[in-house]
């Protein structure tokens, strides 16, 4: 239970420094190792530490403002991984004004000497209104 | 790297049973758990043995034939759990005829008694063309 809650945390951790849309604070909660993957709404994969930053980089380029408002966080723990399944309801704010969207997640977190770092990131775009099925997941 | 072996076998066979339009195929390479998950490219969640096995009836019910090359394929093993990263390059028949796509795809693995299988499987559509960014990854 220990477990999942220091990964809950890391989760949380990913989010937070994503808010800030400061890279420095993005890089403290990445791992830095050559397996690191990430893929964006919408955006190739990406792989490799110098990959994954740039795209954070160009993403906070672009953003003036982004808030999370995750639901249905669902995590996982198993040895020395851990993983979170979510909803990300986000508002972001940019030159051409205010956004609202939905994004379909996967994060995968890895521990080393002791911490919890993510290694992965897989968010996909919720196109659809909320439909009945995922209602019953609440 | 033997292990490296056993969670690319692992996807493999996920894809061998995903191709056999069997249900039963499909059970024997999914972990019998209340944790496993689900994301088809476009649909909600789908968390626990019901709702997942359910989707898979749900989609080999409409579609007549399916064929995947992937490409891309990334693994990835941490002591009992194991990740994949792909391109589905798939070719699926169905009442209307032959529809080619491709998705972006994770996929978890878990290791039960020796044997290692599928927990987590989320898939995302590739609408663009390959990008040069994304060729440069191959």
């Amino acid at each position: 239970m220990e477990e999942r809650d220091a990964v809950t945390a890391a989760n949380q951790a990913f989010y937070r420094a994503f808010e800030t849309l400061n890279i420095t604070e993005m890089e403290k909660v990445w791992l830095q190792a050559s397996h690191i993957k990430c893929i964006h709404p919408g955006w190739p994969l990406l792989a490799g530490w110098g990959p994954v930053m740039a795209s954070w980089e160009r993403i906070f380029a672009n953003t003036e403002s982004m808030r999370f408002d995750l639901t249905d966080v669902r995590v996982e723990v198993a040895g020395n991984l851990g993983w979170t399944v979510l909803i990300e309801n986000l508002e972001s704010g940019g030159p051409d004004g205010t956004s609202r969207s939905r994004i379909l997640t996967t994060n995968l977190f890895e521990k080393r000497d002791g911490q919890w770092f993510i290694v992965h990131h897989h968010g996909s775009p919720i196109f659809a209104p909320p439909t009945p099925a995922e209602d019953q997941l609440h």
